[in-house]
């Protein structure tokens, strides 16, 4: 007997981790786009899977290809400008490409200059050309294209922030396996991943100021993560996305991942010491396991689009 | 003028990696289950988004604890099997829990013995509690429970495969920025994550010989990857996942997320050398940018449930 | 015939990577320092290794301990500090222990407040107890006790720097392997690995001031790069070295180990453009393979300390 | 005042990480060696990092154009003849170059063939260019030349053994910041990097079967980890060391970093449940901090060579 025969679903291709820099030179002064570009085509794809047949398949090194030509030809404005470009290309010039993904993370640099102790032992300006790698969070984009609509997904990972005190947690649901202390001066530490959607989908109305966008919606988790006395990193959670939403008119929706990177404080007292927070703690910063809080805040009657699975480790 | 409120939308929460390793005794000979357990819980959560009230939060302490609990109680039989026991109890346990959801990995873990060669030399037999780490996949588990269904996904990740002959790419589409040169003798090498979906969903049908049909899953993905003769690698996968749903009849969906780890055969032209595959082709193993293929294969009448983005990079 | 006995050469134990994170306050403006500390003992080790006799072996978790309760009893002032008290304490109080070396690397942490920027928008001011993750470069520091006289190496490494011009590679020796084209304007790029050995070696000379000595090599270090017109990544390092030691009297020798991180021009002339740095370059980023430069500079009669593997990757 | 000078200490330079593939066909049977080579030279190299004259300088470019070359020339038979081949070729040809130092990591591929358990259900053969990457331990090689001997250093690297019991602690030193239990049942798990030594040093002498060597030395380690009653790892340590001199008449010297993996066992006493080893343990794979072991064993009247942080994590 024939075994029924199988079905292609949900499919995808295109070259990942295209890494891309790009230098605009204005007199002396250079300016830096630090991107790794990862594109994903769908479409009319039935023939390759079943047969081998590569009639409708533009080669991934292709799109490789017109990702270092298209930085040239129009410069990398921003990651999300730049994935707009890239998705609308290869829907309309590909008949059998449907759909367009483009994922880009962006790494950011900074100018090397003196420090505001140096400058007294330096003594020198800014130099154009160099750069120090900042390291930090690593910014992220996504933009999709079916030929119709526009969906972008601004973001970043691995914001690590930590609160030393203001935290605490108590009052939780207890059962036969629970052994934990409540707590009520705890560090909280978390490294943020974030995505959020922006409510643009098309040039009939005017792009956000992405750059800008993503500065103040960093500047608002941040800030929000500070202010926020914690009884949960749910609440803090929920804290950063609502003033994201409120503050920014331009996003619609923010998912987060906050991996609970557990500060245990040290029991000192075999040795005779105490650790009392309030006269400054000792704390061991643990790897594994780790708590993880994942959720979608989202702006009142918006539909959340955002995958679940795109946030998490 | 105030703010329009925020909503929260799907959110989880839990343990992650939570390591565990469980060694039973029959006599003299060991046996091991080496898991990474990770634990999301979901339901009635609004409370602790908006406010930290914590009384319906059960802490991630607390799934860990029953992790380790479990395992003692329980035993391993295998992570599919380890992964309801948890879900269901949580589920049922917890009645602001509505949803389960398990993630585990395995590493296996082979027994130190002597190999063919060094049996003349050694002499000596297994030692029934020492072990070596295999090292090559790593086996998944996903288990899911909403009070009413369980969904079981396995998988593996890492499984690195190469072919050295037998593999083709032409006969592609072309575009102005297409210069890759059709190849009719290729390396075809990938890193294969896969996730399957079994059709069982409670206890009121027998559960399947999870690790047997994990073992079968494997053996016919590695066996179709070698026996196919490949013209693209999107031919390649979906004859992995067919042949996975033909023989085994208890899967009902299937997902790849095979990587292109592209072997590019040297240009030795410059120094007066041929490199020709048919005589022994020198190979660059690149690293980045690399092909991305993506793709579902589900039984005929199946509904597709794996979500894309669980086995992307 | 009984083979030749084995003899025991050098050997070392300890704990590695104690993640130690101290919180001071001073009113609401509170401090940390957030470090991972191995320590390595090496003494009259004999026994334990021929006959499993652990009489003289302190065990590593009490080198743990002892780190969690340093950092309560005499907090943590420098990484370079909190080694020598580490480093002294093993082998004065242990007979058995002749030499101590505690090796240590320290994150550093920035206040969260708002930028330049978003002063305007959030008009907020720092919060003493919040901090953000820098994520640049991790700071190292080694200390070395053999109970007569102290060793201290500071370090850093993973800065990563980048010069967009003022970099060419010319005039090379070729032979018969050589298609390297001769270039007058390239990408010079890094990710600095540094150790530096100071000439203090006991109490009976004054400390340096570590956390200032550290910040001005770093600053040499950093300038010395981006002042550089490099017509070789090995002049480069040697111009970093140079001026660090002819600034900072209290450092005797200094060793690099630098990466270079290809960034290779884009041959866009199959699309029809050019692309002349001049005018903008676009780059490839390479991964793998990189050249490595790696070489130690030298206070000029000092004698050579830094281990040539320690800095290496 | 002018600074004192500086002055160059030891440097080397070249290629890191060429990722070379070469695959050999004997009819239909494929054989594949997989390798990444790092080259490093030294010599007459004042002249480039005092004024960046790079006269001297054979690019790291060319050094990985001839590996690459030399894989298609002469094959590579075993990692350590690769390295020799090498080594030789760039002190012999380039008068500047008085050392070359070539590193190599080997990677293992298993053919894919039916397990004893699918040959049933399959039932098909072995297909000779198809192949699984075995992901086990990695194989290193170093081999250093500097125009009159060789030394070849051949090793392993990330091959994780576990007992799971025949291991104790106890009888160690204690001071006022011990804490440990003794414990006369635990398991004993470590992840084995080793390197060791072979005295051949050139061709007046016949050549080691490197691949015959590598294997016997690996097996004695493993069955000496395995057999040990462990009192230590100290002690294991050494054992594996001994054994591997004692039956290894080609190896001088042998250098362990040996990690312990800890694996606690969980306190169950909380949920009323006994954790007894002897009854089948349930225990916690801790991650950081670890102890760590690190050693070199001689031939009696061996001089060491090989430096303490070549094998150092």
């Amino acid at each position: 007997m024939t075994p029924p025969p199988s079905v292609l679903g949900q499919n995808q291709y295109g070259k990942a981790e295209t890494r891309v820099v790009k230098v605009t030179r204005e007199g002396r002064t250079h300016h830096l786009r630090d991107l790794n570009v990862s594109i994903a085509l769908s479409g009319a794809m039935e023939r390759v899977h079943h047969a081998g047949d590569n009639a409708h398949v533009l080669p991934t090194d292709t799109t490789k290809n017109t990702v270092f030509a298209f930085a040239r030809k129009y410069g990398i404005d921003t990651p999300e400008d730049f994935g707009i470009l890239l998705a609308r290309h290869f829907v309309e010039t590909q008949e059998a490409i449907h759909t367009a993904r483009v994922r880009i993370e962006e790494y950011a640099w900074d100018r090397i200059e003196p420090g505001p102790d140096q400058r007294r032992f330096i003594g020198a300006e800014e130099i154009g050309h160099s750069f120090v790698r900042r390291g930090q969070e690593i910014r992220t984009a996504q933009v999709t294209y079916d030929g119709q609509d526009f969906e972008v997904l601004s973001g970043l990972r691995e914001l690590t922030v930590l609160n030393s005190t203001a935290s605490e947690f108590r009052g939780y649901a207890k059962d036969e396996y629970t052994t934990l202390a409540e707590t009520d001066d705890r560090v909280l530490a978390t490294s943020v991943t974030a995505v959020w959607r922006h409510s643009w989908s098309g040039d009939e109305r005017p792009r956000p100021h992405w750059d800008r966008s993503h500065q103040q919606a960093r500047g608002h988790m941040l800030r929000s993560f500070a202010e926020t006395y914690s009884r949960s990193l749910q609440q803090t959670l929920f804290q950063m996305g609502s003033r994201v939403l409120a503050k920014r008119h331009e996003i619609d929706e923010i998912r987060f991942s906050l991996p609970n990177k557990h500060h245990f404080l040290v029991d000192l007292e075999p040795f005779g010491l105490s650790n009392d927070p309030e006269d400054g703690g000792v704390y061991f910063a643990a790897d594994r396991p780790y708590g993880l809080i994942e959720a979608t805040v989202l702006r009142d009657g918006a539909t959340a689009r955002i995958p679940e699975e795109l946030t998490s480790p």
